[in-house]
């Protein structure tokens, strides 16, 4: 029986090369994905919607109900307290 | 014929919720391939590798030898400008 | 009239030296500064402000009014439409 | 004697104005330095120093010696592992 691992100045080649190759194809996918998600936000933008509207409600749908009703409660309170309407 | 789009406050509901609902399924995914990556780096970690150097390996294999090559000589360079070993 | 930069290499060492070292120093200010703000958002909290929420609102006096209320004009018709409270 | 703290809907306004625009003044100073940073590099480049190297060489110098020597050793060695010149 042959050991097929390439030594490489005491370390394992094969298990560090593929360790790399695995980390950089899921880099590509991702990457692939903060395309997609970028084209959305454009085709949305092109239908007359506000990205940057999109991604708060996207964000504040992250949240609980009783969260977000209680950071719009303050938000507003702050708001009165400084005079901004 | 009908039309099926539901219309609030002058708002497409569905189109916007269709694109919400797209961007939100992407992000899942993304956050998916984020952990794996988090996973293969701690696996590389256990086997005995250094996760802080393999993603320098990476970044380096973005780029051309020549570029490499030119920074790691600027490098040595500027280091020894320095006194730095 | 002698020449006090030290060559190696080919390089001014000297000027190196004084670009790093002036950098250095304004990253220790900015970090001082980044400290200063983190002990006020503390000391915010401890008096029973939430953070989050003055955040948000710093971000909204960076805007024009107009810009403000448009933003908040179409976050509740966005809301509106997909059914959030 | 009178209290002059305004008392917006519970809030101490004046605290809160006080506390926002302390922060907001801490946040254009490091506005400041961060343009100051990016006008040393551009004045490094101009100089003929390369701001990338220049950036690598100041994460270096916050290492120890030890760190920076043992890091560099195994970028060697898995360079070489992976046929990397």
């Amino acid at each position: 029986m042959t050991d097929t691992t390439t030594d490489v100045g005491g370390i394992a080649a094969d298990r560090l090369r593929s360790f790399i190759e695995r980390i950089e194809r899921l880099e590509e996918e991702k990457k692939g994905i903060q395309d997609d998600i970028k084209e959305i936000y454009a085709e949305a933008k092109g239908t007359g919607f506000e990205p940057k509207v999109i991604r708060k409600v996207i964000s504040l749908r992250k949240k609980s109900k009783e969260d977000r009703q209680e950071e719009e409660t303050l938000l507003e309170l702050y708001k009165q307290a400084l005079g901004m309407e």
